[in-house]
């Protein structure tokens, strides 16, 4: 039991959900590393959105509401912490869901898909019954893509994805719209538009910035996007994280 | 099996021995993150000792070696990733190894007992088979320590700490070293000395300034000691890491 006056309270109980998706087989070992290595950037972002994955977002959503085909590719983490938003996301940009694990095992990708039909979601992607094409440069069973899903999406968003996958993706001129709590990442940096916030805000804010942009003219839409600088926006973010931090190290 | 022209092959070695160490049930899952954590916190540092880790390791080595009473307290990830260094450093410095776990079990205890004493360690204490003293302003098993241990120290190395046993320590008007990537931790804050670095670097490091420092005068040792000055070290610390990403986003 974590006390709720624990200074770390809040992200005691995130490790908590991590830990029993671990043991429930929707996170590899090496998904409970990269959880902490989450903790600490976000630790250094001071645990809130800012500015910054603000203005991510509404690109973001604007991308994702123009796109033709819209894939959001999910992880082990993502669906430990976020199953139901994903789904919800997913409803309201008619977009596919499609399963991506780095460390792929038949056992994973139905648990996983079972946390997600359990959500809400139907017709998954990325699972053993489907066509699958191979995504250029990458190798092993990490280059499999879903036919109907990533391999054809205009507009993927893929939260925690790794840097190898983000720049075949991007190679293949896809609209890569990633999540990722550090902004010196390979993935942040490669990615069309990079939201330097903790799946559990950032989810929720592209839920609500889809729903507000819906109604919006498609010409403002792309002008939204078109105005995204990603890498000034990631330098912004950089800046600010900086700025907090020096000089501020008295208890 | 991990390729060594991955960019991150270094860090993805440790990350395996982190998992093994899992598996054998030297670390519980809380151990895991612990170490994505520390994984964050060194890609900042640029996975390199920085002049202000040397200088804390100085003053550690100088403290460690004026001790009338050292003791190395450990943790999982400490066994997992150093128990060689630190039987090394404890016999170079006459000091005790003490085990003490966040999450304590006897199994795991006896485990990693085990792993000290393949590694050469006689004698280790926070086991079952000693008087323990309680330590004031913790509760529950993490206020236990050993007798002959940290409890009479004058001087503790415990790499790895969490803040409200550092803050306890502390107020015991121990000398505590620490080992911790994040100079912005509690931890970091409170300790005397604070070495920010990986372990697998500090050790090392450490065992090399105690064979350096070994046959200088007293007197010496003292003014190093007291010419430490944690809070501006840290300062400096966090300041390198700053400067070394500002407005280098650039890929």
């Amino acid at each position: 039991m974590i006390h709720k006056d624990h200074p770390r309270y809040k992200s005691l109980k995130l490790r908590e959900k991590i830990v029993d998706a671990y043991k429930n087989g929707i996170l590899a070992e090496s998904g409970m590393i990269a959880h902490g290595r989450g903790e600490a950037f976000d630790y250094l972002l001071g645990e809130e959105t800012t500015s910054n994955s603000k203005k991510a977002v509404q690109a973001a959503a604007a991308a994702l509401i123009l796109a033709k085909n819209p894939v959001i590719s999910v992880n082990g983490n993502t669906v430990a912490l976020v199953s139901n938003e994903i789904v919800k996301l997913a409803d309201d940009l008619n977009a596919r869901i499609e399963i991506n694990l780095f460390h792929k095992t038949k056992k994973r990708i139905s648990i996983i898909k079972n946390v997600l039909n359990d959500a809400g979601a139907k017709n998954i992607l990325g699972t053993d019954h489907e066509a699958k094409a191979l995504i250029k440069g990458l190798e092993g069973p990490r280059a499999s893509s879903s036919r109907e899903g990533v391999y054809i999406a205009d507009v993927v968003l893929v939260p925690l994805e790794d840097g190898d996958r983000a720049e075949a993706l991007v190679k293949l001129d896809k609209l890569l719209i990633t999540i990722d709590l550090n902004p010196l990442s390979r993935t942040a940096k490669t990615a069309t538009i990079t939201i330097v916030d903790n799946i559990i805000r950032a989810i929720p804010n592209l839920i609500q910035a889809v729903h507000e942009l819906n109604n919006v003219e498609d010409s403002t839409l792309h002008q939204i996007v078109r105005d995204f600088n990603n890498q000034e926006n990631l330098d912004e973010s950089l800046k600010k994280i900086s700025d907090k931090h020096t000089g501020r190290v008295k208890p």
